[in-house]
């Protein structure tokens, strides 16, 4: 049977491609969504694909999670910085994680150098663009064969 | 007439007893619950027992507790480290305040040793699990005496 | 056609006028909208006023409001200290920003000497009580003039 | 057999009931050792309330409870800022600890934020007057049980 | 009786205009004059509009206001970083005080981040250009009245 | 023709396999450079892999990729956290550099949260074990097309 | 009747005369005695002169004070550094404080410029070596009176 | 012959009396300066006393006490904060330094904790209000003698 | 003559063995007095052996060191790292002193990382269990022919 | 033409040769205004040579620097620490500037590592005497070729 | 057989004897080797002694000691304070290690103070010179018997 | 006899005029070897100059200078910001040096803006371009006089 993925985008996400292209690039959540399903296609890996700008529905999906996916893929967004309780949601459901995000967050502000993901993912992946959502699939899918 | 308390319980305490019961221990929210309202019985005090992973909706009832609350016991788990709005809002409401955690946050990451809710309470529980509710209601039996 | 302001109000701005009035005053929410629309009028500005308790909301709220505003007066109150997801939806929009306090943050806990909105912010007002908002819409009038 | 609870009082608590009473309020250690004794009475505690102003001697009494105490109640007052010496020694003894502060440290100079104790405590207990020092030991009680 | 504003320009905004007009903008700091001096007339204010490059003749300024002024506006440039002198002429003289700066200064260096004077000022208006002494004289105006 | 790689390990990183594999995991240099030159061979790419332990050999390569490379792989290992002429020699050549570690710094020592060559990286992958390396190379690839 | 001052000194000051010269002066703690009786019956205060190596013996002293002394001069040595308990008792008992150091202790290692007795004490003198007692007392006298 | 003494006051001192007569009590400059020729004549000391609020005057009349005076007694005031260059102007004439604080500085904001000025001074002395003046001249006559 | 060695044992060595084998090992404080009698046979060196909980008891011994010891062999345990008391006998004695910890203190607590008394002993000796009071009577002993 | 550079010299250098020679060497500011003559001279520059103790007279200076001088050569002394002032006024003149400093700064007290001046600098050179003035001019004459 | 002493002197122990022998004595690293060969003699170890200045070489030769070696003796001299290539060799061969300063570490630079070696060595000497050397060879042969 | 100055050239250098020419200018390192070559020829100085991206290479040729050299002038590049062995050489052979840097490294990272060399150099030239070194053996010049 298919590994199901989780995959979650945080706050602002939905304004990809329209929100400061020379970071974050001209692609949509769409084009991101369909990415991840194409490469889910080919991994044998079932996407189940959201975003929102609440932190506390974030928290909730997360808790969700524990019996819907059997990883979870996040790009946490505004979050990664500031939120204790995405941290603790997924320490609590105890699944692989893999965090992702679009920029290189090492060379932007001195707060977005720290992530409190990172503290509960398996691994990061940054700067690599919305190919990162790509190469962090593959990295879930190995790591859950 | 009973004094009113509302018992506020944070992001992921819904998870408890799931969630990593070495720190946490195996009892469930609904114990908590459970062991608020008898407590709640012994002392005349009425209990209304909530859990919210919003930030937002915490707020909201703390605000709506101005009018349908004598004192507030709050876990506010992941909260407790970054949310200045939960700590303006029971300013805002003027009503007593214990806080409760579960662990000793002192014990933990460096991250959880400060909690914005201190500087707006009466007192604070920690590390006692979840007799630290039952003990917190008893200090507020005594404070609205 | 009138410019369209969207004035949005931050957590706890629906306690004003019962909540600490030695540092808010102790007019309401109420008579903060009816302030601007007032102002308003008299700089043929139309004022879309809109006060939330959550963190999602407000990011969402900025996010419409590329197409529904041309400029956005925000007084973020708490999350002006914690939320960098408001700050980077305001960066996303790109509409001009003035934001305002009620209070001088400067004289108050260390805590609110910073905020992630003034780094998006064409200005600042802070202090003036209730008059923020009319100087704040003053200034955006001139800036879209 | 009844358990046996060793009570530590740091510096300056003789000094309780004409000490900054608007702080540390106007109970006397007469009347806390009274409390613990009632307490200890119903919870079948037997209670050894001991109060110094040394750290030496606070320190020389926690090695003695290794054989003559089943858990320690300590009040470490400003020791509790400063001493590595009654952490150690709480450390070497191993029993349960519970902490206890009458006032809420939280709220007052930066300097009294941090407890050495904290690190070698079950829980801790600030904040609620001398009715923590009741508080901790039905908390301690149940551990013990 | 018309009110009196004592209007204080610190050092080197004797250059504006010609300084750095990508930050500062194209207006003289005559141009600031004659705004302030049409605004005092709208508002029934007297205007003593002022410039010094010296801390010491700022602070000296400041305190003959004690009898010739009813309120302060100060736009300390430089000064603001770094004179605890100015910070203390302003609270010895106890005259009402708005702050303000053309430039958002919460988006230039670091060591602009912080005014010694916003301590005793009443508000603080930044980032909107020479609009900023308008509509802080019509704060004054209104604290005033 | 085929784009060229330059693959770089850092010090220890030939103590692969021997050395923590807790941390590092149970695969040797070997296995990683075997992956690199598969991987390459998918992808149409020359892989040149190298490790040494000194870091003026590591610039001195740098340098010569000026012109034997068309993107670094690097794998800093303890000079990520300490070589500001890495960093320099990285930014002298101006090839896209992908950066990767094996383990998941971010939950290790706070030492090594902090990379100087994520400064100059077009992106980083940490704690996938050797398939970062694998990933890496998917992403400069892609990068380079 | 003779005003009553308890003249307090700290660890090693027992020393005084043998330890680093160079420092402290040639002068011993039988001269600082001496100087102060002269002084003391010159100004018509009775002297109560002691010193103490252990930290719970000059909190016991400073507690007995309350009932046998107008006024307390104390130069706390080493524990000007490191006791919040001297701190505490000096503040319970809540007579005039005068506060001595031999040396200039801002002209030596960082951790003797910061004493927790500054902030109970009424005024500090240091640097003008046992001349400081002689002053200090002056300025309890005037105090007093 | 005589012993010549530059008393020097820094900025805002000439409105002592009017300025926050709570932290700074209500005596006038005029007092202060009656207080220091009382004292100079029982000491045999002449007394040059002045004050300026200029930086500058204050370094130059430093300057000139190198041939006109044999030690200063300087209450710095806000300079004592701020300015390495009052510092460097005691530092330069290496006559001996008396440094005076009218309020305890260790109690009030933490900018006023550190004195450039301690750093060259024989001594300090704060907290006592003018007497202080008083105290620092026999200092420095004993130092002189 | 035998040189005279003080050996001082800081808070909590009586009870080594007891303590937290894991950390400081299976040995009792009477193994160490022991070794050192021993060693001392060995070197020609007479030893004073003491240990005390209190931080004033220490200052004193150190003290009367001037005139019957030639040197300090201290593990000055939790006072290490809390002691401004002991670092400044130790200093006024002028003995050379050796410094000896069981366990490896840099692999511990941050707070155990720093030792007032470094700053006055000759030397250091860390992590070689009781072995380093016989390392550091040796370096005593070289150091005193 | 001759180009014409300005020479400023900031507070205390007119101390030149009796100020501290052990850190400043004997020769006056006379010494060195000949020497900048000379050089200037050799170079083809004429030199407008000045000093002054007040910071407002300094950033005065500067601002007529923008008519009549093509570079400035500054040694700001004790400013260099503390003046945004001059900092800004360096700013706005917009002309080439290079720093000068007798002693080298970074062996010095902390407060002096760090020139506000030297942001705003094309170079700096500090440590070499008043020869660091001739290497200067040479400096700012290559620059203006 | 004998066990096998790697001794590694990191950068500038070769210019022993001639480096300021103030701090570091006027023993030549000859003599260091000829007192380790010797005490190697006496405890039945078998020395292999080494310099270098380059922390690649001997980051190699801590690898290569993995097969050569019983354990480690480090004085890494310059490297301790910046080299994590060094500890994480150290870490990855996994022998016990002794690191040795001649000099007190506590005693100079602020950024001598903390090792990078400390943390994965057995015990650390410092400041007793090259006896140190000694001292660590008979409390390395104790560990390895 | 020429005085010989070993020129040294720290990592990266060898890639001058290749390297972020908006830095560091077009030239090349041999035109900064022909400069320097020329300059030692107009005074009298003969010149050393090398270039490494090897610390431990570095560290070697500047013990090497103790009998070969009579000065350094060195640009210690990324080295001036990470290498205590390269300040610990040049303490140990005690010539005079001067450092150099082509950038002003006050306007760029803030890690680039502390050096370790300066704590050991006569003087630093920073920001001139290769200009700097002219000036620097100029200064050597003249100090070796």
């Amino acid at each position: 049977m298919a590994k199901r993925i989780l995959v979650l985008n945080g706050p602002n996400l939905n304004m990809l491609g329209t929100r400061e292209p020379g970071i974050y690039g001209a692609h949509t959540l769409g084009d991101v969504q369909a990415l991840c399903e194409t490469t889910g296609q080919e991994l044998g890996l079932s996407i189940d694909f959201r975003q929102s700008n609440h932190e506390g529905e974030l928290v909730t999906w997360i808790q969700e999670a524990q019996s819907s996916a059997d990883a979870i893929l996040i790009n946490p967004a505004a979050y990664s910085h500031t939120s204790v309780a995405i941290h603790d949601a997924l320490k609590a459901v105890g699944l692989p994680v893999a965090e992702v995000h679009l920029s290189n967050i090492h060379q932007r502000e001195p707060f977005r150098h720290h992530s409190y993901v990172s503290a509960v993912a398996v691994g990061v992946i940054c700067g690599f663009g919305i190919a990162g959502y790509r190469l962090s699939l593959m990295a879930l899918a190995e790591k859950l064969s």
